[in-house]
């Protein structure tokens, strides 16, 4: 029954439904983040508050939204991840960017005062554009992982000499950014060095210590590293493949009983949502954890 | 050049596109706003500060992003509309209706203390979804505004008239439901009704006022109507349906020269952002601001 | 009910429906003709009786599906236009490309024996690949028509001058290109030329008549305008604009009465569809025949 | 460099690039083709000479595109199966579906004659519709396979039971369906037969060796399990699920060496592609048979 003759315009909407049985990753974005940095004077090349304040809005992300599995930050950017059999807003692609977009906005925003305070907002404030991808299998997924902690590695690295090359040694940018673009790859975080042909692929951590007697992996885990947020249990003896082919021949959804459910959901709730530092690339963090794959939650551990 | 070989998993990645020389519609609604109205004990039927609240949220949006050339707000929800020569992010749909709804939510989140001091917020925090419908025609987009406001006025009716019952009747919210079922047409906004089938299309005027002589039409605007957000210029005289037959007939983003669009981009920025409650679905409104449809700023009336 | 466990597989079956109050273009094109060409020795430039094939295959196909309003061929391609207010299978893309392919296929399968008698068909048969796009206004429309038609033209002088000096000049092919290359521009058809920087943009017309004599106006219409397919009407007065600013004004199908909808179907039964070689780009032949854009079928002429 | 001003509407086109690392199942449709079994008296339940037909067309298909590693057939529909590394024509969905139409519909109607040289084809020719659907893992695409077997069974059974019951029972065609419907779970095949509440989910089998001792194990495997249709190597020893969990694990195209991509062209074209009625339910038919799933050739038998 239709309220008015104007309802025919609902027919022009056609939602877009993702892939059912894939890993649907949302990675979101700071809109203007340089620009940002510099009105609000963020430390260079990295600026701790704000990497605490994009962790504490990721864990608060996390924390409301149990789909999510795992989510995986740095710089201005992180990743969410919903396991390939979520069926949260029935897949739909623009429910589940916005949800998670407006949601991460709305507690860096609530919380920005907790970590600056003493640089209020003003216009234009922070936000954070977001899209969905698919990777139909666990490798897909991991290699995706391993793909964001490796530029977070590259661009850090990178930053690091940089930043050191003008705080430390007294250099323009401008001869910093020639400097390296002839001793190291520019990463795609630099669209500046496009063009330029380095001509030699040295060693960045080599000047980090000869010039400035800065061991890299002394640096910070946090920036070295980016963030990972999940639902931590106990951790267990590695299995091997053996999570990861059971998660990859799943073909739909489980089929639980409604006390099975209630039981994870409860278990979901009282896991801590961990912030940490860890190297996702090798098996091990995975193998010890299975639940990020099998989204059957684990054992809650004794708190002290 | 890759930088690793996780790299390909950039492939799985697909952007959406939007029809171009279409107008763009972006809708956005509150996320489980009923329960938010609960935690906050928003008045009944309308609470002033909520809805003064998210149109200065959306009155921040249009004025951060001027491909927007009118926005239209009720309840939790509101329509943001680009121009069909907008190209806007190339048109990709996700950076579009992510970037709207997080900036949206940004400014309601920083703005709430403002409209509700004595309330601060806590999590969960609200949030907004977002969606993107195009639209071919004028009439398209002009039926999609309506419709909007049609909704407006109906669930406004229903309300104010169920929330008397209860408020000034005395009536328990079970009763006044019935009593509205079967005198009047359920609203989309009333899923609970969904199955009851209205014995009498009454006249929810008529009990207003033979109850409690409450004459609907001198309700507040704000509440009959909605909002519409819009830069202001001189008014003109309306020329009929010629602007729309020229926009109608438009194939392609018009060039202009560079000075053409400096002018152009002074005379936006220079215009007031107005928050009103208006018929739009008449023709006079489109008639005698024929900027919202061509897209070409008018003239800045003198401000005083 | 499910007829098996198996049955859950079809909710990974999306449809595309494409947007509604826009024209869909499908387009079809040979797949690997140049090899057909070489193995039934095609005639070069054009071989008459392949292009007549291609015509009658669309005939077939826009008499069979009168939703078409006009096609338009050139080479081994073909448009199909369907009127923005269709509704054929609910606009669902994958329906609408497979069955005007499929069905143009069968048609260019079945009559090949009529314009090849000497040539039977062997393995692998031609077949035909396609594709759809919308097109919100009458003007993207016509432009679209225009630009095939403009396509059409450029790559038939290029190809007779081509032919020309390879068949009546004795040049070789490699030389005949680059000839051509240093005197015009290339056209998309002739990727190989890419890369080649014309330092000339001499006439090919010039050349055509100074060196053989020929004058391309004289070349047969079907080459040097392509095929338009249709149903044809009386031809009326031209007046102007209006015919194609009421149909962008058309916000949605319009709703007909029964009897008025037999009527039209019958007039369009009637109609003759025809196959002719016309300026489509220019004005004259849309304000003539004002069905092709407002899917009223006009008068039917009589026929002798 | 535009070759005219209407160059621009190519930016309305925008392919869809199905999900990599996916397998593509494409599934044609014949349309119309109850009335087709009319106009050209197909016998019921299953005309022979129509479903060699059907199989013959596929068979031509499966030899002309490399890329199909499995296709299996019933009633009018094909399903053709792409393996997930596929990247034929860049995964794009129109190109992909129209290509598989056409070709298909090529040797329908070009290889009609040998099937029934008595029955010229006239208008309107057969034609099939298609579309592309996604299977992220094994399991699913094995489900997709079982369901549509599981349908040929129910469909057949129900049918040659529904004709027996007419033409051995000389029964009226209503009559027969009102008999089975009270006897029988409809299928999703008989339409007509919605909203019938079948009382008694008997038994057609019994039905046909009672009433016309027709044992319906013995009816042709072609009726009863529909006909699957791939490249033959010699079958191996079932290694259990190794082979399906190694392409599962399979993040992206295998990189091989050019050698290697020649000896697997090679193998492939020296694969006879048989036509065959097995049972593509059970582990077996996959397990003897790695290639279908891994896409490695096996070892080309030698023929006698």
């Amino acid at each position: 029954m239709a309220n008015s003759r104007f309802e025919y315009v609902k027919q022009f909407e056609h939602d877009k439904y993702l892939l059912p049985n894939t890993w649907i990753v949302i990675r979101i974005d700071g809109r203007g983040f340089s620009k940002l940095c510099a009105k609000y004077g963020f430390e260079k090349p990295n600026d701790r508050r704000a990497v605490d304040l994009m962790n504490a809005a990721a864990k608060a992300v996390v924390t409301e939204l149990p789909d999510i599995t795992i989510a995986y930050g740095v710089s201005d950017e992180y990743s969410f991840v919903l396991h390939k059999s979520c069926t949260l807003f029935e897949r739909r692609s623009s429910k589940l960017i916005t949800t998670i977009s407006s949601t991460f906005t709305a507690y860096y925003v609530h919380l920005w005062s907790s970590y600056f305070p003493d640089t209020p907002l003003s216009s234009p404030l922070p936000s954070f554009d977001g899209r969905a991808v698919c990777y139909p299998s666990v490798q897909n997924l991991r290699d995706y992982m391993s793909w964001r902690q490796v530029d977070c590695h590259i661009n850090n690295l990178y930053n690091t000499t940089f930043w050191s090359l003008i705080q430390l040694g007294g250099m323009e940018a401008k001869d910093a950014e020639k400097f390296l673009a002839v001793s190291a790859h520019p990463s795609r975080k630099s669209p500046k060095l496009i063009g330029m042909q380095p001509t030699l692929s040295a060693d960045k951590n080599e000047i980090l210590f000869s010039k400035f007697k800065i061991n890299y992996n002394n640096e910070p885990e946090v920036f070295r590293k980016g963030t990972v947020v999940f639902r931590d249990y106990e951790l267990v003896e590695p299995a091997g493949q053996r999570v990861a082919d059971a998660v990859d021949n799943l073909a739909e959804p489980v089929q639980q009983s409604k006390t099975q459910e209630e039981t994870d959901k409860k278990r979901r709730a009282k896991a801590r949502v961990v912030v940490d530092h860890l190297d996702i690339i090798k098996d091990d963090f995975w193998d010890r954890r299975p639940w990020l794959l099998s989204n059957k939650p684990g054992k809650v551990p004794k708190q002290t």
